[in-house]
């Protein structure tokens, strides 16, 4: 970057709007995938609005300096590794909302949190489906650029299926509106779907026009224990071929001790899997899901089943599961998988991680949204052991050959980011490959755009 | 396109699958939109499988010939309308289909009905829901390529949100699988929506994989007359603001009567609009539904309510919303128009329809998805009156531009195609219009796909 470049670009937005205090921009270097190659930025910029982003990539084209849009840094695939010497583009400050309770539809900036989101629009009577474990302190930007998931994927789709519309800025600066309030639109390609999951690469979205739907009624929740987590894969397909549930979780045993060890909730330390179900359909349709889904896990094999439809209980068992990170994360450092594999793989799945993890001599606790096949084995490991840290390293990369062998995808919803580029040609193939550098080419031609993550 | 060329096309393929006979290509000229500019192709190929189909599109890229896909010729748009010394591509043989009732999933070929996808997964306790009007005579294919949506999309979506995975064959011959049968993978960028709605533009999809959901439950529907436009439309606002209606339709004086004249079935001819709402919740759920719906209709000032549960009257109902094209085209060949507004603009377009009508005077039928603020103008013209026609282009434009004016679409469902694309620019704007062209351009460098059509 020539000398008095980054003095343009501060001379050019609002005072204290880009930073480069290191104090400050060493806490934007990396996201929760903790990277280790990450760079040191030349600046943090902090705009507030869709005409500040576009003088930032005006400034970054003409300047050829690399561009990393960063929503509140939760991602786990280093989606949001800054460049040496480039600007990390944080949009923490894009923080307005305005829902429309009559379209159903909410317009937001990317910096709003996913929870206040659904806080905001629930005042409305209404939902925001997607529920990414992190929901309470990610970004709905980072969300829209994973296109991530969560818990109630199993019934309600992913983020992108409740995206109408965005306003994006290109590299150039140009600023693009694309879709809108309206749940039919056919006009011109579908290039909002585009943007959604492409992970900073090929614009920064700086405004998003949200589908909502009406509230989810209250859950009703089904917990069960198995011997063996072959008995639970199937009876995750039992479940799936007789109804939909609006959850289907699963925990082996090394996250259920994990969990007990910290809740203290009485779960079955003995079971080799749990499963967490839960209906959300109206009125008796609720509980006879319920019924029927405690009926199935008993046929497959259940040692032991709970049901409840009492709100404080079911949000008990959907706590548990959601705390399962932070519990294992307790036995040490994690190193956080997301692969995803047709349900029917399920179980061959969790037993090849097991295998894995035993020829690495790790710990790798496994929980999945079993529901829809998105696995997220743990691998707990202690970094500053060199010969640990590359025994884990390695387990991450077996696992996701395990995936793609068993007919799924090296990441369902966390995105791939810098941690998970070197295995996305394989994946993809070369063909699929090309295809999604042409479009990465054809929009971002001097690769600023989050180099080196993504597509 | 050189002498010899063609032969060489017709020597690589299996015999009888070029077609060059006049008296068969004819009837592959123009689809259901009777583009006056439809130009006379060179040959018609009906490959049945995707190595065909590349092998067509190499040999198109080695001649610089175009090619025009066609599903079963239901596009109302011209996004099928051949060209002069052309190829067009029909997906009429493509009809392979495997149900896999654990993932929840079809994977099909393109030249399958919509009603036919809709039988075979139903025979697994499978329901596809996108049920554009033409179900029973229109192509899957062709609902991927135009994004197609339906009376169900209010509650359930358009055909994108059903689209797992493609095999696309690219301009250049090259076949890409893209998705698969996951709900979750953000594993490069999203590409196979990119494909759905891109109108044969970008390639040529062989193979679809396609998400299934239970089966819908009975049918609980209300009925309303209402002595203006307006009260009907506030009373679209009211139920879309307290529930989410499985169907949600509106037909003006002019299509009651037109139905009426046809099935005679005891509509009411004085009412200035119809409303056929319809909920499929579960048990109880659905006849709350339809009470609190028929409830806020009255509120609004219905002169008459008709609520049942009983699926044979419900079907009924529908069937007169789904007869309204043909029993207006009885009174003349139609200009089917298609836009879409925020559904609070629904009485602004509707009087603004009307004011066009008298303005050229023209009878111009409406109908609606009014749940989703899609709406269906039918102008009833006699394309052999050069100023009658003249007048019906005239009100097609303007139609457009109300829309626009309204923060609207020009196209909901049906798609661009050639008769849409002048009001393309115009509607996307510059800066999108653009955007959309550097994809085009990246996908299809030669412009031998649907040239003059979609983007």
């Amino acid at each position: 970057m020539p000398a008095d470049a980054l003095a343009a670009l501060i001379a050019e937005l609002p005072e204290g709007m880009v930073v480069t205090d290191p104090a400050v921009t060493e806490g934007y270097r990396q996201d929760r995938a903790f990277d280790p190659s990450a760079g040191k930025p030349a600046a943090v910029v902090r705009p507030r609005r869709t005409e500040e982003v576009q003088t930032v990539l005006r400034w970054a084209t003409a300047n050829h300096v690399p561009v990393v849009t960063r929503g509140m840094g939760t991602g786990l695939s280093g989606g949001a590794t800054a460049v040496d010497g480039g600007i990390v583009l944080s949009t923490e400050k894009m923080r307005d909302i305005a829902v429309d309770p009559v379209t159903r539809t909410a317009v937001c900036q990317p910096g709003l949190l996913n929870a206040e989101v659904k806080k905001t629009v629930a005042e409305y009577g209404l939902w925001y489906p997607p529920d990414p474990s992190s929901w309470e302190i990610c970004s709905i930007g980072g969300n829209i650029a994973t296109n991530a998931g969560g818990l109630c994927c199993v019934k309600y789709g992913v983020t992108t299926d409740y995206v109408l519309g965005v306003q994006v800025v290109l590299a150039d600066g140009t600023a693009v509106r694309l879709g809108g309030p309206r749940l039919k639109d056919v006009a011109g390609l579908s290039l909002t779907k585009l943007f959604v999951g492409s992970e900073g690469a090929l614009g920064v979205i700086t405004e998003v026009t949200l589908r909502l739907v009406p509230p989810q009624q209250p859950l009703a929740t089904v917990v069960a224990y198995f011997a063996s987590v072959e008995a639970a894969a199937q009876a995750v397909l039992g479940v799936t071929s007789r109804l939909r549930p609006a959850m289907l979780e699963f925990m082996d045993s090394a996250t259920i001790n994990a969990v007990e060890d910290k809740l203290r909730m009485g779960l079955d330390r003995s079971a080799a899997a749990m499963l967490v179900a839960a209906s959300d359909e109206r009125g008796q349709a609720g509980s006879e899901d319920a019924e029927l889904m405690a009926a199935t896990f008993t046929e497959y094999g259940a040692t032991e089943v709970f049901s409840t439809g009492d709100p404080d209980e079911s949000e008990a068992f959907i706590a548990a599961r959601r705390f399962a990170i932070p519990a294992v994360e307790e036995k040490g450092p994690l190193l956080l998988e997301d692969v995803g594999v047709p349900v029917p793989a399920l179980a061959d799945l969790v037993s090849g991680i097991a295998r894995i993890a035993a020829q690495h001599d790790l710990m790798i606790a496994v929980i999945a949204h079993a529901g829809d096949g998105n696995t997220h084995p743990l691998i707990v490991h202690d970094p500053n052991d060199a010969a640990e840290l590359e025994r884990a390293n390695l387990a991450y990369g077996e696992i996701m050959n395990l995936a793609m062998e068993l007919g799924g995808t090296i990441t369902g919803e966390h995105g791939v980011g810098r941690l998970k580029r070197p295995w996305l040609p394989g994946y993809l193939g070369p063909d699929a490959m090309a295809l999604n550098q042409r479009i990465k080419d054809a929009l971002d031609p001097l690769g600023i755009l989050n180099p080196g993550a993504g597509v």
